[in-house]
């Protein structure tokens, strides 16, 4: 990987469970409303279930660009009304489960594998999470980046080539000097198209049990089983 | 101060000593091209006067928005020209003397205040410099930003209100929530306008013995002899 000088990282999912958090801090959030027995995970599958489409609306230019917070209310208030529930939840509820994805945990090695790369290479993530909900995440769990580049900075959404390019250009290096980390072949992909260089992480469990890749479906320049993988491979 | 969740922070003359660093940076790079017994802090000066000039341009929309290192190198143009020394310093080491502000030493005791200060507060530099150079100097003086702001993310510069206002709005705060911290009144005067509250550090040397402000001329929130004596205020 001669001439790489940044890694930049996708969050949700390559990163963090997002599915296992959500389902934890819905519970937290919702049950002390008197709302048991819901399915946990599949309530996380559902509000994930919208993230695409509440996007493409900036990616579109139907609206102009809102932080992923607020797009993530939106979402919300969208399930909670399809689950039947919009009666049960009030409003500072809402707010305090919309900010369940400022407490996502990562995966068990993303922690060691982050510091064993920050020697070699700038570190960021480029994410379509808003800059307040990745400093949480980075408190969360003890993560140091360079910088927070991504959605909010370039004002658009992945996979707009704009974002990969943005964060490039923040750094002040050529698009080709940057290798983007990610789960998600589409990710890669469009990283790849706005001249990125790109390296695939198996998450097969992601969205539940073999509902995740576990193979790059689309070009990279590495893959690898997991992130301390990746960084024992790009550490050398 | 309560209430106050993030710190942000003016770099040039606040956490680092501009004027010395560029002075042995310009003498590295231009004495190998025959220029001795140059005034090297004069040079420092000299460049740094261009400094506000150049970013006028922008703040008064007369010229997009374009990152301080292009600013910075126009104004090493203009002063290498008016200094006669125009055709002695090639491209090359234009390039290279341009990046000297990517490589400045912090003052003595920002660092320790720094860690000292983390657990209790985000923190971010609000500064015109752009993320790249930012990025540098922290890495440079080893600190831990939670995010790079300023400038470069409000696509403006400061004094200008936004710059200030986009600091908070990117962690999720009220400017109220968010402490200013400069060497510099006029920095201040315009956060307070801004909405923020402001915290004075002393640098009475910044721009050689004597030239740099002991107190501040506007009404602060908090003043310090220098950033140590400001945590140990702030960490109680």
């Amino acid at each position: 990987m001669q001439g790489i000088r940044a890694l930049v990282f996708d969050v949700f999912g390559t990163l963090v469970d997002w599915r296992g958090s959500i389902a934890r801090e819905a519970r937290l959030v919702l049950e002390p409303l008197g709302l048991r027995d819901l399915d946990w995970p599949g309530f996380a599958d559902a509000w994930r279930g919208e993230y695409q489409g509440a996007m493409d609306a900036v990616r579109s230019g139907r609206l102009p660009f809102a932080k992923l917070d607020a797009l993530h209310r939106r979402n919300l208030d969208l399930v909670l009304e399809r689950l039947g529930l919009a009666a049960r939840v009030d409003e500072a509820s809402r707010q305090r489960l919309n900010l369940a994805w400022h407490r996502l945990d990562a995966w068990p090695e993303v922690g060691a594998a982050l510091r064993l790369l920050r020697p070699h290479y700038l570190l960021a993530p480029c994410s379509n999470g808003n800059i307040s909900l990745m400093v949480d995440l980075a408190r969360r769990n003890d993560w140091h980046w360079d910088a927070i580049l991504g959605a909010e900075i370039a004002r658009d959404y992945k996979p707009k080539p704009g974002v990969y390019q943005a964060a490039a250009a923040a750094f002040d290096l050529a698009p080709q000097q940057v290798l983007m980390v990610a789960a998600h072949s589409s990710d890669l992909a469009a990283a790849r198209a706005a001249g990125l260089r790109c390296a695939f992480v198996a998450r097969p469990d992601e969205a539940g049990p073999g509902r995740g890749e576990s193979q790059p479906a689309t070009e990279v320049d590495l893959a690898a089983a997991d992130l301390q993988a990746l960084a024992v491979a790009l550490a050398r």
